[in-house]
Order: structure tokens, then C-alpha cells, then sequence
């Protein structure tokens, strides 16, 4: 049985070599730091620069992440694209290395697609992958792929593929829609994450299931810990505390910012690397960025603690 | 050396089979009508569903197009993807093929992304593939992209890679944006092609070099006679009927309207499958566009002309 996937989950950033090819051994070693924290595995998300990578990049790096001995009962890696051959190509590869999710985005380049598209896209895919142990989590994330996910969408893909649609990640920021969601499709045991700790904690007291977030990357530990103890009297201050990481993070670009973080932590320059249209901070930025999470007392977890 | 593409061309329509796998038969009968109707071709556009078929796809289509004997001095497809490694591998396949020109998307997934961005993913694709014959026709459309292409990055790509940015298809449909982009660029050899029939007039009289455009798989000899014949005293009169024939598809989903119309013209329902996440058209919108092209006295050209 494929097991269920609870909790927080970082879309894992990709590091890249200096020629940008994506560098599967800080990876790992990544991963492991995250593991360690008690964070899952979402590699190949929005913040993991995804859709900058080709289909057998992607698939080189899972092959590496499961002979590196990661649990693929912690992974739940993104295999959705623009072309549904590929989508196909991606979740089946995913599957069959034994994954416990696969988060799918919408085809995201044909704006204004009707939900009858949408629907034929996951639809077909379900359908051509074949296997009973594909579990697929939608993710909601109109800001960027502009494409969205609708509740009728999931309403529709539910009754037809009970047991295969898992969840979704909603990254849309609405709490309103989270909590209908939640409302309308939990109780069938669709997993609702939220695509930011900033909703942590509403997520997990409307019964959600956790979140995938970015910041994930650089603050696992506390945001595991809220997640573990969120019905704790304390849990309102923990929130707040995340909020005040994320607050700052979300001053600058996302990605890079995380990557300049974690060059930080490790005193490796390497891991500032984005690949094109995204673009590494100017020094002047991480400086900023420096200072500022100095000036909140934001100390990165010591990254010492997971052998390579 | 590489031959100048100018005139209208057709982002070409992309036929399926019933199990959705592309059909190189039926593209390879279809642009050979094209051509003899002095329209050039532009697969792997916006038209042609291009971002719903793999790389290998794209690149196995081409190579049935070339191997069909199509003149490559015809042909400017579209190579640029989300991810860069991608868009080498596709633009340094069709470079090799000896194609004329490529039509080349920013990446898209990412909203909001710097100038320096793209302009990296453009300098690192042209030294990846390094290969004098390449010449990149930028690929502007706001509306679908989100990611546009600004006169800025433009001039910036111009100084630095003279002789391989050959020119734009600029489907804003923003005129004064066309404009601007004759003005400040066309002396140099750079290319302007608007997205749209509708804007062929004023973009010939202003020093373009013709369009690239979706209805160009339908209407292409009352367009190509229109570029042939732009100077003359019925040019203004030739623009109307284009512009009611344009509108007339517009007021349906463009894509599925194209290939119904093919469908009907050629009696052959194959042509009228989209791959998700569009659909083909319900047949009651189906027969209202008959109807509506029907009343504007609207014929298809004939299709048997050209043995396939």
C-alpha cells in the first residue's frame, strides 16, 4: 500500500554546477539535512526551478535520490507539464520508483483552458500511467501558472478517481478557498496542504494535512515542530514566529533567496547558483537579506548534524 | 548562408491520431498546401499546440517535415521551451536540419522575471548551440506567455549577438508597440512580424516583414496575395475582407475553430482532435461557425490541388 504522506514537505531547491547542470550530490546531501528535521521531499516544485529542468533531468535526479537510499514513502516529487507526453513520461517514471505522491500542476501554457480540458489532461494521464499505486496531489498555484485547479475540477476528478487524487497543495494563498476545500473533500481522506506556513496552523485546525512551502528549505525544524505541535498552547506563538522568517524572505525573490541562504549556512558558494530567467541576488541584496534575518534573530539549524 | 524568411507564414496546425500521438501524414499533406499557397511554416507555434508535445515529438516531426523533402528556407519553428536545456536541445536539432529561422518563446513558467533573466536564457541558448546559421525570431505574446519580450532586452540582445537576432513576432496586438519596434530596430535587418493578419497593412507600410498568423492555416492565399500585393490601390479593401474572415474565427476557441474548419474543408473529422488541455468544438458551436462562415461568403481555398 502506498503510504500516506502528512505533514511539512520542502519543495526542494535544485542546485546547479557552474555549467548549470543540476548537481544531484548537494542535492542529496540537502535532502538528508531535510529528512533529518523531520521535513518530506517535494523535489521538482515551483521552488525547486522545476520547469527550468528537462523531462530526463528530472528523472536522472529521482534515480539519484532513491539510490542515495532517501525513503520514497517521504517523497512526493512533481511530474506535471505543459505536454501531456510528458506528464505521462514523468509520473510513470515516478511511480514506478515507488514515490508516495506525485504533486501534478495543470498544464499551465493555454490560459482561459475549460475545467472539460483540465479534467481529460489528469484524466488521461491516470489512465495511460495505469498503476494502483499512483497517488496525485493537484497543485493549485495560480500566481504563477496562472492556470488553476477549481473545486469542481476536483469534485469531478474525485468521483471518477477515487483513491488516485490524494490531495491537492494549494498555493493560491486564499485561505477561503483552503478551507472549502477542506470543507467539501477531506472527510473522503483528500489531503489539503497549504502552500505556505503562514497557514499552518489554520490548515491543521480546519483538519488540513500540512504544507509544502519554500521557506521549508531554510527553517524546516520550527516549521516541523508547529506541525507536530499544533494543538500545543503555544502554537500561536510559533506561527507568529514563522511569519516573521517568511515575512522576511517574501521582501525578496523567493528562490534566490533561499539559495543565497543556504550558500550562507554552508559557506558554499555553489548553492547561490539559479538557472535562467531566474537570477542569483546582486551582492548588495544578500547583504540586505543577511542583515535582516540577523536583525530577527533568524539563526539557520546547524547543517553539521547529517553525514553526506 | 541562411536565407531571409519574409511573407506570411502559418503556425502550423498539428494533427492526432486517435491515441493523440502526433500525425506527421497529415502535417506533412497540410503544409504542403500551405506552400503552395506561398505561406512559409512555422510549426511548433502557439497554433500548433507546441507546448503540449515533448521535445522528441517536436523533434521527430521535424525531421518527418525535412525528410518529406519541405524546403527548409520555408520553415521557422518554434524551439523555445520553459526549460533551457530544452530549448538547446530543440533549437541545435532544427539549426542542424538547416531550417531558416526559430521562433523562440522566453521561458514562461516563472511571472515577473528580470530582463537579465531572459536575456541569460537567450545569450546561453545562442553559445550552447554555437552555430553560425542559427537565427532567433523572438517570440512576444503577453497574452498567453505572460513573459513578454521589452524593447530593452531586444536592443541589448541586438548589440550583443548581431547577425543571430534576425527579428520578432510581436503577437501583443498592441500596433504602437509593433511600431516601436520597426522604428528602433528595422534599419539593422531585424524582422518584424505581427501575430496577426489584422495588422499586416500597417505593418508593411511601415517597414514590417509580414506576419505570422494562426488564421494563415485557413485563409493563406487571400493573406499571402495581401503581402504580395500591399502597395496596391485594393490593399485597404483586401485588408477588410481578411480583417471579417479573422473576426469570424475569433469569436471561437481559435485553435479548435482552425482544425474544425480543416475537418469540414477536407471531409476528414481526424483533423479536428486537440490534445488537453484544449477540446475540440461541441458540435452545435461546430455548425454555428459553419454557418457564420457561410454568411460572409467565406470559402476555403481548395485543398486537392496539392498531391500529398
Amino acid at each position: 500500500m502506498t503510504p500516506r504522506l502528512l505533514g511539512v514537505l520542502a519543495p526542494v531547491v535544485t542546485p546547479f554546477h557552474p555549467d548549470l547542470s543540476p548537481d544531484a550530490g548537494r542535492l542529496i546531501e540537502h535532502c538528508k539535512w531535510l529528512l533529518a528535521c523531520d521535513v518530506g521531499l517535494a523535489p521538482f516544485g515551483t521552488t525547486s526551478e522545476a520547469n527550468s529542468l528537462s523531462v530526463s533531468e528530472k528523472r536522472e535526479l529521482l534515480e539519484r535520490l532513491v539510490a542515495a537510499g532517501l525513503p520514497r514513502s517521504q517523497m512526493m516529487p512533481g511530474t506535471g507539464c505543459c505536454s501531456i507526453t510528458d506528464s505521462i513520461a514523468l509520473t510513470r517514471h515516478a511511480v514506478s520508483h515507488g514515490v508516495a505522491g506525485c504533486l501534478m500542476l495543470p498544464p499551465f501554457y493555454y490560459k482561459g483552458v475549460t475545467e472539460e480540458g483540465l479534467y481529460r489532461n489528469y484524466a488521461s494521464i491516470i489512465e495511460a500511467v495505469g498503476d494502483q499505486r499512483l497517488r496525485i496531489y493537484l497543485y493549485h498555484i495560480p500566481p504563477v501558472a496562472q492556470v488553476g485547479i477549481s473545486l469542481a475540477l476536483i469534485e469531478r476528478l474525485l468521483r471518477d478517481f477515487p483513491g488516485v487524487i490524494a490531495g491537492i497543495k494549494d498555493s493560491s494563498g486564499d485561505w477561503e478557498n483552503t478551507r472549502s476545500m477542506i470543507d467539501r473533500f477531506s472527510r473522503g481522506g483528500f489531503d489539503v496542504f497549504v502552500g505556505s506556513e503562514a497557514l499552518l496552523l489554520a490548515n491543521m485546525r480546519a483538519g488540513g494535512a500540512g504544507c509544502i512551502s519554500a521557506t521549508a528549505n531554510v527553517n524546516p525544524e520550527a516549521i516541523g515542530k508547529l506541525y507536530a505541535d499544533w494543538a500545543s498552547p503555544d502554537a500561536d506563538a510559533a506561527q507568529a514566529r514563522l511569519n516573521e522568517v517568511r515575512t522576511t524572505f517574501q521582501k525578496y525573490p523567493m528562490i534566490a533567496a533561499l539559495k543565497q541562504t543556504i550558500a550562507q549556512q554552508r559557506s558554499d558558494a555553489d548553492w547561490a547558483r539559479l538557472r535562467p530567467p531566474l537570477t542569483e541576488m546582486a551582492p548588495a541584496s544578500a547583504e540586505r537579506l543577511q542583515a535582516d534575518l540577523t536583525s530577527i534573530g533568524f539563526s539557520p539549524e546547524p547543517t553539521t548534524a547529517v553525514a553526506s
